[in-house]
């Protein structure tokens, strides 16, 4: 059985595509004409998922946008899940991280219950507190590394930009990766940084926001990085294309421009 | 209107405790005699809660424990929050940290929809990850800072144990606290790192597990800190004193012994 990793890189030659569609489901931002829904985010993302499908090879739930709706919010991860086709992956945004038994119920709901095919994981509590999720082997699991707000200095770059947290974290978790199943979530503002994380893991997958909206290219991204090995997540940028009626299509068109432009590398 | 660590300051006082009863509803601990219920985390809880608050002065609620029963946890998590009672305050050890927008909506799902007292909060992301809790002014905002699992030293004693990262957290969180409502979670396993973050925070209140279970005696904490400013979860001590149908009356027994050693300090 292939793991996520093997899956990923499968139906990123296939597809010609790195793009990570980001479901981010902004109850204030939602198109006017899904108001009356019962329940216009699970509306909204399906048909975002039906029209972007062709193009992705990944959707990333943002945990955060479900858990503000409550226990409807918690159904629609849980339906949403499901309507994911086969040809992407589910990576589950939820940036947990705590000590043993608790990291184990965390990875058995998003893992095990929920079922993604990946999680993203918050690296502060250190090996006792991934091994659960990395017990996932067939999983992906998605460390925080390097992340493109500007807070993200306050720890990510202590004690010096000469030796730095994230780079830290890079190396730890590549050697957390005795079964294949890690990767690294890296703010891709940066050019240098990227290269310095590329260069601490040679073979680990980037989950890579930031590219285009925030900072760098996405030409400039890969050639700094010397590969394709990494999932660019967008959200916005394709989540409200239009905020009528056709944004169904236009996050469809917008889809289509970003794999175009990725095919180029692939 | 009293904040978070105002109101937890004069219940310790009126109650002499400062015991916080950790709410991990494990199903596969759960007394036999529950097994026949609907929800029988749900009910087990409520009948912990009714036992121990009139020793406890809050109670922890572990979503892990809860999100790994799917819908029907995040229920559960809903309805005891409201069944908390006055003279009691309600924490949310939810762990959660993201970015800007994202970090807005955890803390709307559980300051806001929830309702919680306070939260604990990853710090990984810094300053503008930690702002929308921190907008919270009334709440408690309680920060990962030193954990007591193996792991921790892992990425918080980078890069050295001169120069630990979790000493620049709590130096970190210190600066954050502008309106009065910041904490630190910090394992008590360890007597002189509780006395590091005492001396580097001497105002924050300390979310403190380890006592007894893992490592120092309570005494022996209260005289590291020189205070009683913190906080003292105990979960599987109280739930699962007894397996049997009188589990309640067990805990509440459990509960009064840490109080009664809480007292002589109060």
């Amino acid at each position: 059985m292939a793991n996520f990793f093997q899956n990923l890189t499968r139906l990123q030659l296939e597809k010609k595509s790195f793009l990570c569609v980001g479901l981010d489901p902004d109850a204030a931002r939602l198109p006017e004409c899904l108001r009356g829904e019962k329940n216009p985010a699970y509306r909204f993302c399906r048909e975002i998922i039906e029209a972007t499908s062709a193009q992705a090879v990944a959707f990333k739930l943002n945990f955060a946008f479900f858990e503000s709706q409550g226990i409807q919010g918690w159904e629609t991860l849980e339906m949403l899940q499901q309507d994911i086709p086969a040809g992407c992956l589910s990576i589950a945004d939820a940036k947990r991280g705590d000590i043993g038994n608790t990291a184990s119920h965390y990875a058995d709901a998003i893992l095990g219950y929920l079922n993604f095919d990946a999680v993203t994981v918050n690296p502060y509590l250190g090996h006792d507190a991934a091994l659960p999720f990395l017990e996932y082997r067939h999983k992906g699991i998605y460390f925080l590394c390097l992340t493109s707000n500007p807070g993200a200095s306050d720890l990510q770059f202590f004690p010096s930009a000469e030796n730095p947290l994230f780079l830290h974290v890079a190396r730890l978790v590549r050697a957390w990766n005795r079964y294949g199943n890690c990767g690294l979530v890296v703010g891709a503002t940066k050019l240098e940084h990227l290269r310095q994380v590329r260069d601490a893991c040679p073979e680990l997958n980037l989950l890579a926001p930031g590219v285009g909206a925030q900072g760098a290219t996405l030409s400039e991204a890969v050639r700094a990085l010397g590969d394709t090995n990494l999932l660019l997540p967008i959200s916005r940028a394709i989540l409200y294309a239009s905020a009528g009626s056709d944004f169904a299509e236009a996050a469809a068109l917008a889809a289509e421009k970003y794999r175009a432009e990725m095919q180029q590398f692939l």
